[in-house]
Protein backbone atom coordinates (compact mmCIF):
# COMPACT_ATOMS: atom_id res chain seq x y z
CA UNK A 1 0.00 0.00 0.00
CA UNK A 2 1.55 3.59 -1.12
CA UNK A 3 -0.40 6.69 -1.94
CA UNK A 4 -2.31 6.18 -5.31
CA UNK A 5 -3.60 9.55 -7.19
CA UNK A 6 -6.96 8.23 -8.41
CA UNK A 7 -9.69 10.34 -10.02
CA UNK A 8 -13.16 10.10 -8.77
CA UNK A 9 -15.68 11.58 -10.73
CA UNK A 10 -13.90 13.29 -12.22
CA UNK A 11 -11.76 14.81 -9.31
CA UNK A 12 -7.68 13.56 -9.18
CA UNK A 13 -7.23 12.36 -5.15
CA UNK A 14 -4.33 11.07 -3.25
CA UNK A 15 -5.57 8.04 -1.54
CA UNK A 16 -3.79 5.25 1.06
CA UNK A 17 -5.04 2.17 2.80
CA UNK A 18 -3.53 2.06 5.86
CA UNK A 19 -3.59 -1.76 7.56
CA UNK A 20 -3.76 -1.88 11.43
CA UNK A 21 -4.74 -5.15 14.20
CA UNK A 22 -8.39 -4.11 14.95
CA UNK A 23 -10.91 -1.71 15.15
CA UNK A 24 -10.44 0.35 17.56
CA UNK A 25 -6.56 1.52 16.05
CA UNK A 26 -7.63 2.18 12.49
CA UNK A 27 -10.61 4.22 14.56
CA UNK A 28 -7.72 5.69 17.00
CA UNK A 29 -5.59 6.91 13.64
CA UNK A 30 -9.02 8.20 12.13
CA UNK A 31 -9.38 10.66 15.15
CA UNK A 32 -5.30 11.30 14.60
CA UNK A 33 -5.31 12.27 10.99
CA UNK A 34 -9.04 14.33 11.95
CA UNK A 35 -6.79 16.41 14.32
CA UNK A 36 -4.50 17.19 12.05
CA UNK A 37 -7.60 17.93 9.07
CA UNK A 38 -9.14 20.75 11.90
CA UNK A 39 -6.10 22.11 12.90
CA UNK A 40 -5.07 22.84 8.91
CA UNK A 41 -8.62 23.47 8.08
CA UNK A 42 -8.38 20.94 5.05
CA UNK A 43 -10.36 18.08 5.30
CA UNK A 44 -9.72 14.60 4.02
CA UNK A 45 -12.21 11.34 3.42
CA UNK A 46 -11.59 8.93 6.23
CA UNK A 47 -12.97 5.86 6.05
CA UNK A 48 -12.96 3.49 8.66
CA UNK A 49 -13.21 -0.37 8.57
CA UNK A 50 -11.85 -3.01 10.59
CA UNK A 51 -8.03 -3.06 10.61
CA UNK A 52 -8.02 -0.38 8.07
CA UNK A 53 -8.07 3.10 7.35
CA UNK A 54 -8.41 4.40 4.07
CA UNK A 55 -7.39 8.36 3.89
CA UNK A 56 -8.05 10.53 1.11
CA UNK A 57 -6.84 14.02 0.12
CA UNK A 58 -7.94 16.29 -2.44
CA UNK A 59 -8.20 20.28 -2.77
CA UNK A 60 -12.50 20.71 -3.15
CA UNK A 61 -11.48 24.22 -4.76
CA UNK A 62 -9.87 23.63 -7.27
CA UNK A 63 -11.81 19.70 -7.33
CA UNK A 64 -8.19 18.31 -7.81
CA UNK A 65 -5.18 18.00 -6.07
CA UNK A 66 -3.08 21.10 -4.90
CA UNK A 67 0.58 21.35 -3.44
CA UNK A 68 -1.11 21.07 0.19
CA UNK A 69 -2.57 17.68 -0.51
CA UNK A 70 1.01 16.17 -1.07
CA UNK A 71 2.02 18.05 2.57
CA UNK A 72 -0.73 16.56 4.35
CA UNK A 73 -0.46 12.92 2.78
CA UNK A 74 3.40 13.11 3.63
CA UNK A 75 2.05 14.70 7.15
CA UNK A 76 -0.21 11.43 7.03
CA UNK A 77 2.13 9.25 6.46
CA UNK A 78 4.20 10.14 9.37
CA UNK A 79 1.21 10.06 11.97
CA UNK A 80 0.82 6.45 10.68
CA UNK A 81 4.51 6.11 12.02
CA UNK A 82 3.15 6.88 15.76
CA UNK A 83 -0.07 4.39 15.36
CA UNK B 1 -31.27 10.27 3.31
CA UNK B 2 -32.30 7.20 4.68
CA UNK B 3 -31.13 3.33 5.02
CA UNK B 4 -30.56 1.85 1.47
CA UNK B 5 -29.88 -1.62 0.50
CA UNK B 6 -26.71 -1.89 -1.94
CA UNK B 7 -25.02 -4.40 -3.41
CA UNK B 8 -21.10 -4.15 -3.35
CA UNK B 9 -19.11 -6.34 -4.53
CA UNK B 10 -21.66 -9.23 -4.73
CA UNK B 11 -22.75 -8.15 -0.70
CA UNK B 12 -25.74 -6.47 0.37
CA UNK B 13 -24.78 -3.57 2.47
CA UNK B 14 -27.57 -1.34 4.48
CA UNK B 15 -26.06 2.36 4.21
CA UNK B 16 -27.18 5.62 5.23
CA UNK B 17 -26.05 9.34 4.75
CA UNK B 18 -25.52 11.42 7.97
CA UNK B 19 -25.48 14.95 7.79
CA UNK B 20 -23.32 17.48 9.78
CA UNK B 21 -22.79 21.02 10.51
CA UNK B 22 -19.20 20.18 10.25
CA UNK B 23 -16.01 18.06 10.06
CA UNK B 24 -15.85 17.31 14.39
CA UNK B 25 -19.72 16.57 13.84
CA UNK B 26 -19.30 14.40 11.57
CA UNK B 27 -16.18 12.87 13.25
CA UNK B 28 -17.69 12.94 16.84
CA UNK B 29 -20.98 10.88 15.15
CA UNK B 30 -18.59 8.05 13.66
CA UNK B 31 -16.39 7.88 17.15
CA UNK B 32 -20.29 7.15 18.29
CA UNK B 33 -21.14 4.65 15.94
CA UNK B 34 -17.49 3.02 16.61
CA UNK B 35 -18.41 2.80 20.62
CA UNK B 36 -21.18 0.75 19.52
CA UNK B 37 -19.58 -1.26 17.49
CA UNK B 38 -16.60 -2.36 19.65
CA UNK B 39 -19.42 -3.19 22.01
CA UNK B 40 -21.20 -5.69 19.57
CA UNK B 41 -17.75 -7.05 18.40
CA UNK B 42 -19.97 -5.87 15.27
CA UNK B 43 -17.75 -3.58 13.02
CA UNK B 44 -19.55 -1.33 10.00
CA UNK B 45 -18.07 0.63 7.07
CA UNK B 46 -17.84 4.58 8.34
CA UNK B 47 -16.92 7.65 6.24
CA UNK B 48 -16.04 10.54 7.46
CA UNK B 49 -15.80 13.76 5.58
CA UNK B 50 -16.82 17.31 5.95
CA UNK B 51 -20.68 17.50 6.54
CA UNK B 52 -21.13 13.90 6.32
CA UNK B 53 -21.02 10.58 7.73
CA UNK B 54 -21.83 7.63 5.53
CA UNK B 55 -22.49 4.34 7.37
CA UNK B 56 -22.80 0.77 6.19
CA UNK B 57 -23.58 -2.36 8.15
CA UNK B 58 -23.32 -6.51 6.80
CA UNK B 59 -22.31 -9.14 8.03
CA UNK B 60 -18.70 -10.41 6.41
CA UNK B 61 -19.22 -14.20 7.26
CA UNK B 62 -22.41 -14.47 5.74
CA UNK B 63 -21.13 -12.16 2.93
CA UNK B 64 -24.67 -10.56 3.79
CA UNK B 65 -27.65 -8.67 5.71
CA UNK B 66 -28.29 -10.49 9.18
CA UNK B 67 -30.94 -9.46 10.95
CA UNK B 68 -28.20 -8.19 13.33
CA UNK B 69 -27.34 -5.45 11.08
CA UNK B 70 -30.74 -4.43 10.58
CA UNK B 71 -30.41 -4.05 14.61
CA UNK B 72 -27.44 -1.71 14.56
CA UNK B 73 -28.53 0.59 12.03
CA UNK B 74 -31.69 1.46 14.14
CA UNK B 75 -29.55 2.01 17.39
CA UNK B 76 -26.90 4.33 14.98
CA UNK B 77 -30.31 6.10 14.19
CA UNK B 78 -31.19 6.45 17.57
CA UNK B 79 -27.14 7.79 17.97
CA UNK B 80 -27.82 10.20 15.19
CA UNK B 81 -30.76 11.72 17.07
CA UNK B 82 -28.30 12.77 20.15
CA UNK B 83 -25.53 14.15 17.66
Amino acid sequence: DDWQVITRDGVRQLERVFRFDDFASALAFTNAVGEIAEAEGHHPALLTEWGRATVTWWSHKIRGLHRNDFIMAARTDKLATEH
